[in-house]
């Protein structure tokens, strides 16, 4: 295999996925067909291909239950060679193509076969099935997520490395934060220059209905507003058109700023919630950050293997009912969410999720974004932030912010 | 029906789809389905939610053949009352009180209901099959965008808007363009000015796959790489895992820079591309972004009501044959596109497409971003792109950009 680095950049040594880890995650989704009866798994969304392949290329990628598998490119078929540590690559004009190659490359077709069927719509599944003519289709992506749950040491180097980005970038908001910019205004201004460094900007989220965006930042009263996300806050937005996260309002002197941050360097996500103020922080918002902050603390004394997901949900309720917030935890009245953390990795939320009723355990190497937040209706949003990683040992954060609140 | 303006912005009246627009939506799709024999439609996906009601909070629309929609609301209700035009509002707490809602409020279930198969993924779709428990499933998607590809006056006003803050954005970047910063950066510096304006930063896409993002700045060579997107130039991107669109490579002086930047206010996107240079433009590269700048004319010249879609790009491609850049045109040898234009307004591309084989014919109302462009392989990609509405006496220009070279 061949790979040269062509990449026009800045010099820097083009970003791979190591071959090594490609062939590690093609071990283990071949291990998973095989214990669930699956001949072959066809991916086509861009992130999972990313994730076993190692390029987001225009194509898809057959892996067999046993086998080398192929990845098909329609294009660009250089880049994609050179990216890519999949040894087997062919060029294809169109998905119409692959069934037949398939069929050749392996001497026949596969009985049983995975999609993506948690986000591929109606109408491509029912063109494959047409093209593909097999006898039992099946879900391929809690297969998916089995795997990317459990991150690498390779994939947590790659996370810090974001974090080391969010961390300067949240050092800048510090000094650039003013009074009169508008919420969007600031929140493109630290865009700006996490951009300049590397921050790919788009925020990868995985079904349609999920709004992936990296500027949550939310000031006094929009803070408090309940509307579309499944989350405690979701904000103004421009317009009615998109009616979530950063507004037109303007950042004022002595009111609490929620500012939740998505980043993205070489695919690999942070999603950090810090809270600021310029010259003062009122005082009921200081004692509600603080509870978020010790509950976050609490929560992160306890997640280590073994424990189950909602019983860190649980604790994390009792704690704010015992701090007398009960009501303000996880929303308004009424629009509480159920959950205080969500996977995240090559996508901003992957499963799986700290909230009530998930009996899964922690395991070594899963990720999550741990988010305590409370709003106070007609009146702010309070809470904290931070990316951890479960190891042997317990939870180790992988967020390099400082974990209190930022007084301007 | 009350509609407050309670939304928390910067003073300005707060942006509302009228409820005349909504009600002649309505009446308009009601036709296509009774036309279809279909019994109801039911909305999902959040931007046919906003065309059919005027807001984007989180719900469905309920369309039946005849008589009155419903939009059901899940979060959150007093955003959605304040901003929709539809006068019938149920609150639910989850979408399985649909079906019994239905069923109540209409005296039985639709026969066939028409869903968006073009975007529901298999898993939601099954979930909805199930509980709805209908007989026949149909594709809405085909009726909605019947509807969506001719616009009103008041959405070319809306369009005609964000035309305008287009045309600052780029006199902005006229002014800002150095040498040395990234495509990524200057790219971030022209959002940041936008987003500052009402911008709402976040690029509409309706299929899973498409990437989205206001950030198509390449330059030199960077113009000139193939790679995932269905266009000339998809760019390096940040990274393998996000290769479209700009990069980490500095700007130069005397390089040509193809600037293609998708801006959206109040949930109207505009899609535009000029070249521009820092000291002077190569000549080749002049040549031949005043080749496509023919291009882009004489198609508009042609662009009239009753004109076939095929007929202008063909046209299109018999002008660069006889200004003896047929090789360039649309592309690299073997990655050319088989398209110069797309339909836009509330989603980046939308139905119909000024293409190879398409019979459609020019409809007064109908939008298209229009961008013939050239790659010149491991040197450069040209082109410009504005964005018109055919009328009843020919193409308009939308967009207020020049159309010229801006050496800047």
């Amino acid at each position: 295999m061949s790979r040269k680095s062509a990449e026009p950049n800045d010099g820097q040594k083009p970003f791979r996925v190591p071959v090594d880890e490609i062939r590690k995650r093609t071990a283990k989704i071949q291990r998973e067909l095989q214990q669930n009866g699956i001949d072959g798994l066809f991916i086509a969304q861009r992130v999972d291909l990313f994730y076993f392949s190692g390029t987001a290329q225009n194509g898809f990628l057959y892996i067999p239950a046993e086998g080398q598998p192929t990845l098909f490119i329609k294009q660009y078929y250089p880049r994609a060679r050179e990216e890519s540590g999949i040894d087997h690559i062919v060029e294809i004009d169109s998905i119409r193509d692959v069934p037949r190659q398939i069929a050749q490359i392996y001497g026949g077709m596969p009985e049983t076969l995975g999609f993506e069927l948690d986000v591929l719509p109606v109408n491509d599944f029912n063109y494959y099935t047409r093209i593909f003519k097999i006898k039992k289709y099946v879900d391929g992506s809690p297969l998916i997520f089995n795997l990317r749950k459990i991150k690498s040491d390779w994939e947590i180097q790659q996370m810090e490395k974001t974090a080391e980005l969010t961390a300067k970038t949240f050092e800048y908001m510090r000094d650039a934060i003013e009074p009169g910019l508008s919420e969007m205004e600031f929140a493109a201004m630290a865009e700006s220059y996490a951009r300049k460094r590397g921050h790919q900007g788009k925020i990868r989220t995985r079904h349609y209905q999920t709004e992936g965006y990296p500027w949550h930042f939310l000031s006094g009263k929009n803070g408090a507003m309940p509307g579309l996300l499944d989350a405690a806050a979701s904000g103004a937005g421009t317009s009615a058109a998109f009616p979530v996260g950063a507004g037109r309002k303007k950042i004022g002197i002595n009111e609490p700023i929620m500012i939740d941050m998505g980043m993205v360097l070489n695919g690999y996500h942070l999603d950090e919630t810090r809270m600021f103020a310029i010259e003062s922080m009122p005082n009921r918002a200081m004692q509600a950050s603080q509870i978020a902050i010790e509950i976050h603390n609490l929560v992160l004394e306890k997640a280590s293997p073994g424990v189950a997901l909602d019983e860190l949900f649980e604790y994390s309720v009792k704690i704010a009912e015992s701090r007398g917030i009960a009501e303000s935890y996880l929303g308004a009245a009424g629009h509480k969410v159920s959950f205080i953390g969500h996977g995240i990795g090559l996508e901003i939320v992957e499963p799986q999720y700290i909230a009530r009723n998930k009996k899964e355990i922690l395991q070594p190497g899963m990720t999550f974004a741990l988010e305590p937040k409370m709003v106070f209706v007609d009146e702010f949003a309070a809470g904290v932030e931070s990316v951890f990683v479960v190891t042997h040992k317990g939870a180790r954060l992988i967020t390099k912010i400082p974990v209190e609140v930022f007084i301007c």
